[in-house]
């Protein structure tokens, strides 16, 4: 089967405290420091989202560097290798990123969020609402990290909550 | 500020009954009629992914025709206007997709998953598993829909329930 390319464009940027390296995944912070500018063109658009919770933000993973590989050693899982699809990672034949986030406020052209787990200055390509009935997977779980000795622990690396070791 | 381009390729085929027409969200079904196709390079990949209950499918929104408007009436809100950003509308900026859906087994290169809301045919961009602790927000809402008299009755057909008017 050959492949098809498809192109997409940036409609916004997503501005956050990491300069040079980011968690692994989204860390809630009290102050306005995660946001997300939308281009001019685009901020009609964003009437009515201030009313849901949760947005899904989906960006381009401007900084994950190299080929993809297909078996994969997520950070903080010891060692255990499994394949892409079921990983997160960012390295990916697409480096589409994909992180839930709180909507705060919005000011203008600006979306103010709980923390994301990318680098500052990441494109945006698309925001959509989180819909309590489409999203919310109460019975979803947690996969192969169930088979990890300290899942408990692990989880708190995969959300970026700060702890002690 | 200009705009970028960013370049995506199909990794893979979403192969569903719908050749005319599709829901608008995912039904899930009995029978083994929506699966996803995976492209041979990257079937290593699929490791461990039917660990998960659930997974995200990132696809690529072919058939979503016309210029993006930021302004939308979605199908059933009775003519309420809303934000395209609040809206699930597949005519965006740029028209990725994105469902959330069952895995139900994976057989060498293909994902056989619930119902999806896409054409037979349609590329897939990614495949990520759905963390419990990262996407189940339980206290998300239901934002703009709240405010539709009959949000129950809109609810079935965002989910693409069959029901009796």
């Amino acid at each position: 089967m050959k492949e098809a390319f498809i192109t997409f464009k940036q409609i916004g940027t997503i501005r956050t405290p990491y300069y040079n390296n980011a968690p692994y995944q989204p860390v809630d912070q009290e102050e306005d420091s995660f946001f997300i500018e939308i281009h001019g063109d685009y901020v009609d658009g964003l009437n009515d989202l201030s009313k849901f919770s949760y947005a899904y933000v989906l960006f381009y993973a401007h900084q994950a560097q190299g080929r993809a590989e297909m078996v994969v050693s997520p950070p903080w899982a010891k060692g255990k290798k499994v394949g892409l699809f079921s990983s997160r990672s960012p390295v990916r034949p697409n480096p589409i990123g994909l992180s839930v986030v709180r909507i705060k406020e919005i000011r203008e052209n600006m979306i103010f969020i709980s923390g994301i787990d990318v680098f500052d200055g990441t494109p945006l390509l698309d925001v959509k609402p989180y819909i309590k009935d489409l999203d919310n997977k109460s019975d979803a779980n947690y996969g192969w990290l169930d088979e990890l000795d300290d899942k408990d622990h692990l989880t708190l690396h995969i959300k970026g909550i700060p702890h002690e070791h």
